[in-house]
């Protein structure tokens, strides 16, 4: 038994049943945190579902949120960079849309302060859904009859089918989109056999090598006090040569591209390490292929440390305990232009 | 009241509840015909439906049956062509997945035999979803630790992940893809009041003008009886210049790049209508934007009529109640690559 599974065992012991276990190893929440503005309810849920599987958000009627955010999968593509309308392959790895209601702030550098944001960027991004306008976007929506009745369900008003009622459903959406009681959740939980003894020495690892102390909380994810301390980390935070010729982390100039300050020069989003096993490649660009090679760079880069085989893989198996339980969800239906066609691209 | 309806309701006065209404009018069967071979069972449709879904079926990691034939919409992607990997786009419009299983070939010139034989046709196409091989496909899913199981529920025998096996699955999924109790089909079964006036007076139009004599069945696509006769038609069977100039049918030879037999140029396969109204653009190249404009080009080309606005926007009306219910589904989890990744181009 390691110290942190006595510790956990202790608080079990003593009626605990949820987070904060040791003031750090903390279980997934089952509801995501609503902003005042937008609450969750069902019918924008509904919404908000359809409307992020419907590839008619793009120019060419083929890219859907859910094409690079695939909710059947890990929330993402499994790509390097995604592609997006003609082709045109996106410069960062799609982050999985699992548990992203738990970030702060969205995208690899932050830009967007929230899901709703979040949301209408891509849609009319020109390597990504390729919409000029979501003007453009919304004048498509009005003439899918369907959509109406639906808008009219989910918002109050006299014009619902709006960008921003769009983005508030698809946000209201992904608030549904948790993965918890994963087998480190019911670990810290008190369910001392819901890790093996390689994960358990895995999150000992984890914590020891100081893992933690960027993904913390339970996401995972940094702070996520929205203040953006302990948000972001410089990446590579230590300068390496070969890694850098090999994979080429530091082409990207990070939350520097959103501020312009040169303090924000390769700093990204701490992401988060729920379900990360099935979410690879890794890091921004997504050029690191395997778990293993990105729990040793992590460790190189950001700590200075050389970690053996056997902690890289007890890492890895702890990180393997990471994977949640996939809500099932019912496949939305796409509400019809009833025999008629969009001008495609 | 006319003609057909009066039949139809003596027909459902004598109890008469299913199909072969005056021997023309049929209701859609609720379950589909199934090879001898690949009989429909729970874990391969559960297989199917999930191999279905997974973008990893294509070079790109991108494209999946489901991205061209969208069964959240009406089967297919309402493009003139399909967008495959490397955005290039397919020469014909993709037809409709829902109820393909009452077609006795598959395919806009009848290349595959049956649904098992076109499962495997796009996979390996390379504008479509440009893997090399069935053999890779293969490798790579057995590199997905979770399709073994899979496959070892769906299948017996000792090498259960085949290129044959997962178009048997992918085939029985399809085969659960029916689309029932539309307003015809209730109307059809002895609802009179389940087409409107408008949509009764275009089923008599529907017939009267000759339509019924290709779209037959009740899958309004043919004989279907598998020896090909009334399942191939001349399009368009009469040579209309300004159509030709303004559509460009006759670039695309149909069933003659099958058979090179002179006699078959031009011969495509007789089209559903089912659900018709949801699947725009129309006809093999999908150049015609309208389901108006689609009816009116077939009473000139294939009947030699003109059509007034008043049948057009009859037959029209009627055409839309032949939109079925589409069952509902749940979304398949896709197995994954745990920490890994593909080699996507």
């Amino acid at each position: 038994m390691y110290k942190l599974g006595s510790l956990i065992g202790a608080l079990a012991l003593a009626g605990a049943t949820t987070i904060a276990i040791a003031g750090e190893w903390q279980a997934l929440p089952d509801k995501a945190p609503e902003p005042a503005d937008n609450p969750t309810t069902t019918e924008k849920v509904e919404l908000g579902k359809i409307l992020y599987h419907d590839p008619r958000l793009s120019s060419s009627g083929t890219v859907a949120c859910a094409s690079c955010h695939n909710v059947m999968a890990g929330g993402e593509d499994n790509r390097s960079g995604s592609v997006g309308v003609k082709a045109q392959v996106g410069g960062r790895s799609s982050p999985t849309v699992w548990n992203s209601a738990f970030n702060a702030t969205q995208f690899w550098d932050g830009r967007a302060p929230s899901l709703e944001a979040q949301a209408k960027g891509p849609v009319t991004n020109p390597i990504e859904m390729g919409m000029k306008s979501w003007d453009d976007v919304v004048a498509r929506l009005k003439l899918i009859p369907g959509y109406s009745g639906l808008f009219a369900k989910a918002f109050t008003g006299s014009d619902v089918v709006t960008a921003d009622n769009a983005a508030k459903a698809i946000a209201a959406y992904e608030r549904t989109l948790i993965t918890p009681n994963s087998p480190y959740d019911k670990y810290a939980k008190g369910d001392l056999t819901a890790l093996s003894e390689q994960q358990q020495r895995g999150l000992q690892t984890f914590s020891e090598t100081g893992c933690a102390s960027c993904h913390s909380g339970p996401g995972f994810n940094g702070s996520q006090n929205g203040q953006g301390v302990g948000d972001y980390i410089k990446f590579p935070g230590i300068e390496n040569g070969a890694l850098e010729a090999q994979y080429g982390f530091s082409k990207d100039l990070g939350r520097y591209e959103v501020t312009k300050n040169d303090a924000d020069k390769h700093l990204f989003k701490v992401p988060t390490l729920r379900n990360i096993a099935l979410t690879a490649p890794y890091f921004h660009n997504g050029k690191v292929k395997t778990l293993e090679d990105a729990v040793a760079i992590m460790a190189k880069t950001q700590l200075g440390k050389d970690l053996n085989p056997q902690q890289v893989g007890d890492i890895v198996a702890f990180l393997n305990g990471l994977t949640g339980e996939f809500p099932k969800q019912e496949m939305p239906r796409l509400p019809a232009y009833p025999g008629k066609t969009f001008d495609f691209e």
